[in-house]
């Protein structure tokens, strides 16, 4: 077993629109030209430095990735244990719906009970490490309530915007983080603007969805671990709930990583993005083979996660469903609630409904016969179903002394 | 890397007060005397045949330790990944409050957000060997809901009671994986009650705690991965919120196996029960000096999973403070709602409040010096803050054209 000790392999930040390059020293947001960076890691070095059996004695976390990611001092890493969630079989129910080889990654178990802990663990360990004091950012709920949870662990002062409207819980998350805490009345794309004035006033790490380049560093080890967990190759279709798209993204650009170093081989998986019925802007700009979207009216969908209108990164969503002969696909309220219950009355796993809501996805792809019969199937669901609200009915209710 | 195919060393099972011993090939419950059965292995067989070495390969969930688990057949095995959760250190807290090595065991980050799920998964996976087609049991909630979602996973029908009171999430879990909900209006020895009546009327499955004697086998890995994570090394102290207790009698067990197979030396760390000054008849007969308990009248705290007044293994609770020099000690609700703000706030981890309770023992104990400021201390996070009610207060609320 190696005991090399891990480090970063990372170089500098790039912009995929204009490739104008930045340091990875210093603080950098969006690109002059209004673009968000990437990460850019010296791959050709990490090809030949790097096994895969240095991972074998590595802790199950995303840090086991440590030389792509781009924390460079061990003590700033800034973890509560997340990643390296598990990769279930969905067997019944993949046989109900004619995928025998139907598989869920569940990020339901990581820390803050959804996925968004990923992109604030690296994301936060960045900050830290560029010595950030405090930082701002909207949200629709989740996010929010993991990034202060992980700022307050980093000793990082948290101003976090999100509407009323967003989930009680993740208020309650934020709260208790000690994070100072705002509620709009309105959209998530009113909070950005709060917090792009409060930013630009104060001087403050805005910490918004791509426009600081590291929690798609943190989103990507999805796509790392599913590698993994399926022996180093990748399943035929990933499918995706879509709303800032920073996952599909990620993982994207993590398999990418992977086939430069050598680690897989040139097949890629075909990325879905779902998204639902009341907010499906990137299903629309795909529909209409466009490179990017347009901003969704009226958004709607108890799905919260996804209710996003307008994604910074559209672009690169995009890019990667084409790149990967990939598609988009809207589901409706209707069907995520009924997979919500199928999943968790058929395999015994709760959900959340942006979850739930690619199965629905599946279920149409493999009418139209777009997933076949015998390919492997990725769900990637995203959280926990027990941080939404769900209303199982009136149950009976009994007296001591009755029977049942 | 050993390639041997990993499978279960259980030979019988044996009741700890009479000593009468029961096959693992049938339903068995209670033993004939009323005490509840524990699962014995071929502990000599296995120290020649199993080495940590086989280990290193397998996945990060409790079915690594399939050796000590009573499932004989993969096939039975009900796993949604359930189990390898961090053991994060809480360095900043730790240090405030004079134990630099304080740990906390985060049981969050598993199925259903809860360390029932562990039970469960185990409980679930030998009832499906052993035929069960429908179990009941009475539960505080989550228990109910984990056991709901692995009886769906595995076909096996479900019928829960459990008090108005519990958490509504508990309902919901219960509910969407399609077990029947029964609430009861009083206690969980109410619902207890009404268990025991429709077991014995309609031959079901009795699944209460410690009636089966396997729920036990999955909560002792939460012993055996403290041990695997501190490089086979035990700390000086672990606390453990105690209600029904299997998992402080399950921690002991596994330790003490590992012990007997060499895997261990011969120290134990203390262990603490820790409970709620409404509901501590552990307590009362630890400082009485007694092997059980009496039942406590008028039982009442917020950390709803340890408001149990007596413990069916309460004698097994008390054996296991004896052996180990431990202790057991109440906190205060205040207490535990401080202590679970402090972890939040301070170490980025939101708690539920029976974990949040361990933090608050653990402070008294430094305060008497029982615990030394030299020692390795490891608080069991029982389950996720999400799953309860938290009550930040009142959030600022701005209109879109606000600054913060």
């Amino acid at each position: 077993m190696s005991e090399r000790k891990p480090s970063s392999f990372v170089s500098h930040l790039e912009c995929p629109k204009c490739n104008k390059t930045y340091s990875v020293e210093d603080i950098n947001q969006l690109c002059e030209c209004g673009s968000p960076l990437l990460v850019k890691y010296d791959l050709q070095k990490l090809r030949s430095k790097w096994s895969k059996t240095d991972l074998i004695t590595r802790e199950p976390s995303l840090w086991r990735y440590r030389e792509l990611l781009p924390v460079k001092s061990e003590e700033n890493i800034v973890s509560l244990g997340e990643g390296m969630t598990p990769l279930i079989p969905l067997k019944n129910l993949g046989e109900k719906v004619g995928i025998p080889n139907l598989l869920l990654k569940d990020e339901g178990t990581i820390p803050s009970g959804c996925f968004k802990a990923r992109g604030a663990a690296v994301g936060i360990s960045k900050a830290k490490e560029l010595g950030v004091k405090s930082l701002a950012m909207p949200t629709n709920g989740n996010a929010g309530g993991a990034w202060s949870l992980y700022a307050a662990r980093a000793g990082i002062e948290a101003n976090i915007v999100m509407p009323i409207k967003a989930p009680k819980i993740t208020r309650s998350e934020t709260a208790i983080a000690g994070a100072n805490l705002y509620l709009v009345d309105g959209l998530i794309s009113d909070a950005g603007k709060i917090v792009g004035r409060t930013v630009h006033k104060n001087s403050l790490y805005d910490a918004s969805t791509l426009k600081e380049p590291y929690r798609i560093e943190g989103k990507k080890t999805m796509g790392l671990e599913i590698a993994e967990q399926l022996g180093w190759q990748v399943p035929d279709v990933i499918l995706y709930p879509t709303g800032g798209g920073v996952g599909i993204i990620g993982i994207y650009k993590g398999l990418k990583e992977l086939q430069e170093i050598g680690w897989i081989g040139k097949k890629m998986p075909r990325l879905v993005a779902v998204q639902a019925t009341g907010c499906a802007p990137i299903v629309k700009a795909w529909e209409e083979n466009k490179k990017e979207s347009v901003m969704w009216e009226d958004a709607d969908t108890l799905a919260f996660g996804i209710n996003v209108p307008k994604a910074i990164g559209d672009f690169l969503v995009l890019e990667s469903i084409y790149e990967t002969d990939g598609c988009a696909i809207a589901v409706d309220d209707e069907a995520i609630v009924k997979c919500q219950e199928e999943i968790a009355s058929i395999e015994g796993l709760f959900a959340c409904p942006e979850g739930a809501a690619n199965l629905a996805a599946a279920i149409k792809l493999r009418e139209q016969n777009w997933i076949k019969e015998d390919e492997k199937v990725v769900l990637l669901n995203t959280g926990a179903g027990i941080k939404y609200p769900y209303h199982p009915g009136e149950p009976a209710i009994l007296q001591p002394s009755d029977d049942i």
